[in-house]
Order: structure tokens, then sequence, then C-alpha cells
């Protein structure tokens, strides 16, 4: 029987490579974790066609309501329906989150490009404000990329906007295709990959899943 | 001046070609939408060296409260600190709320592997009582894959349990290195991708970012 095949049981000889492996694993990264000194608000960009870049934005946000932040999120495509984490936001937390869909939907649905122009400059107005609310610590524009991409808000006054930012001001932007200026301005970049899809196996879009 | 660079002008035969795009894209979409008829209970995975893993999980989390769901949650790695996503659940939803935080740290933290085994077993015994528990919609499994990887819990049971789970329940694992058996028996598996990461700027760990 091979060792690694029977978890929970160690031999003398493994505990002690394992814990020489984690003892030098531990002094590589408390040197790692000492060299990092500077504390910043981040400008975060979540793109890339998987799923997931909306949703970890709402994560950050349900971690800072727990450090009892003011966060405002601005939605500048998503409109028409309802999601879960808007009504819970809604009834739970008015106090500490301003929340603003702005946009009416998908592209393809409202299938009027001066409206969706007006929706998004609209929506961009209101990240503006949010973004000089000084008792705001977090920002998420959702699908700014995408308002980005159809060039309904101007990309140098979104990346000028947000370099100018206050520090200590967080903000998140989240959409597929986030922009080169809009990268090359970020402090953090993750790009969300599909692996493997569900709407692929005829699965269809599902509360508490999708919206 | 060209038209794409003037956000909010459009011509009409500009507004005429745009709406004739958005028309066909929302009929493939219609068609898209009305193909997908499934429902079922999803097995997610979120992998890669990016962050977002557990954020989006947790983002999920909210999502699903907003539908009045239960969720049970296990740790199957984090353990020695306080997260504000922990603290604000415990404190306003520990009715939909089971949360449970099994593990004793990073493995580079405890330098013990029977500990660390002893831990991720509890982590996994815990992990099938909520699996178990008909009340709850949503299981997230955070880090397990973590465990996986070190072989502290045995990846057949892991997998033969998962499917065999309850129709209709959703469960969520996260951790870099999802072993190939889970990606192939899930439904949904994105890889966060790090395109930019703030650490390597020398910016520290911050509370509402990474805790």
């Amino acid at each position: 029987m091979i060792a690694q095949d029977a978890p929970g049981q160690t031999t003398p000889g493994q505990d002690e490579r394992y814990r020489e492996k984690m003892r030098k694993r531990k002094a590589a990264q408390d040197l790692e974790v000492a060299s990092k000194t500077i504390e910043k608000g981040l400008l975060i960009v979540h793109t890339g066609r998987g799923k997931g870049k909306s949703t970890a934005a709402f994560g950050l946000l349900l971690r800072a309501l727990g450090h009892n932040w003011r966060v405002g999120v601005v939605q500048f495509i998503k409109g028409a329906w309802s999601t879960g984490e808007r009504d819970v936001l809604e009834a739970r937390f008015a106090d500490l989150v301003s929340w603003h869909t702005m946009g009416e939907g998908f592209t393809w649905e409202t299938q009027d490009r001066a409206r969706d122009v007006a929706a998004a400059e609209a929506a961009w107005a209101k990240a503006k404000a949010l973004l000089d609310d000084p008792g705001i610590k977090l920002v998420i524009l959702d699908e700014l990329n995408v308002a980005l991409r159809y060039d309904y808000v101007p990309i140098d006054d979104v990346v000028a906007t947000l370099m100018q930012r206050r520090p200590g001001l967080h903000v998140v932007v989240t959409g597929r295709n986030a922009p080169p200026a809009l990268i090359e301005a970020a402090d953090l970049v993750t790009e969300m990959t599909p692996v493997k899809h569900h709407f692929e196996a005829g699965v269809k879009a599902q509360a508490g899943i999708e919206f």
C-alpha cells in the first residue's frame, strides 16, 4: 500500500519530511509577507468569459460589510430583473449599501443605441458621485467593461477618474473584454476562464445560481 | 470625428445598423435560452492560481440568502483568523447559514501532517452532515481542493459522495489544483487566472480585500 493513498496514516519518516517541507515553506512565506508593506485602495478588475466576475465582486462586498464599510454599487447593463444579492442587500443592509441598477438589460434586449448610451451615461454619473462620497470605502462598477466595449462611456474619462480617486478607496470593475488601458491602470486583474459550463449540457439559468 | 469616439452621439445609419445587429443577437439569444430546459443542483468548482475562488463562492452564498435558502459552509484550511464574511454572516444570518471553520490555518503554519489530516477528516465529516441535511440548498466546501491535493481526504470518497448528493442540492468546491476526477464530475468549472497582482507591487494583505 502506498502511503499517499492512506489519508490519516503517516509513517515517522513521512511525518518528518512533511514537517521539514512545511518549515521551509513557512520561512519563505514569512519573508514574503514581511516584504509587503504598502496599504492602498485597490483598482480591481474581474474579466474573462467565465462565470464569477460579478459574483466575486459581491463576495468582496459581503466581506466589506463584515468590516462595517459603506459600499456603493452601480450596475451598468443588468437591470430588467431582480437578483438575490440585490434583494437581500436592500432588505438587510440599506444602511451600508447604496445600490443603483442603472442598466436597461442586456444590449440585445433594448435594441436602441441612443437609449443604451443614455443609460450608461447616467450610470457613469452615479458612479462618479459614489467615488466622490467620502463615507464609501468600496465601489463596485458591475459590467462597466461592457459599457466601455460598446463605447457607451469614454474610456479616457473612466481611467482618469479612477486613477484620481481618493486614497484608500477600493474599486471593482467587472465584465468581459476589459480594455487594455483599464488593465494597465489596475492593481489587481483576474481573468475568469470557463473550463466547463452547465449551459452546454442544456441546464437552464436557475434562481440562486444565475440570479 | 469618428462616430465610435463620440459616446452619446449616433447617426441615423449607425443607429439602424446597431438595431439590426442587436435584433439578430436577441434572436440567437432567445433560441439559446429556449434550448436549456434542465433544472438541477450543480456541482461547481472554482480553481486556478488567481484570486476570487472563495470570494465568488461567498458571492453565490449572498445570492442564495436573497432567495431565503439555508446554506452550509465548511472551510477546510483557513481557520486561524477572522474574516469579514464570516463575521457578518454569523452576526446577521445565523438562522440561514451553518458555518464551520474546521482548518487550522495554512498547511505551512501547523507543520504537523497528522494534525492537518485529522482536521481535514473532521471537516469532511462535517461536510457529509451538511450534504445530508434536507433543509440546506447550497453547500460551500472552501479549499477542499487543497485538502485533496495533500491527500488529507480520499478523492474517491469525495467524488462518490458529491455524485450521490440529493437532487437539487448545489455544491461549490474551491481551491487551487482541482483534481481531474472532480473536474470530470463537475457541471461548472471556472479557472481564476491571475493577470496582475498587487502583492507583486509590494501591497500587503488588507482588511476588506484579503480577509
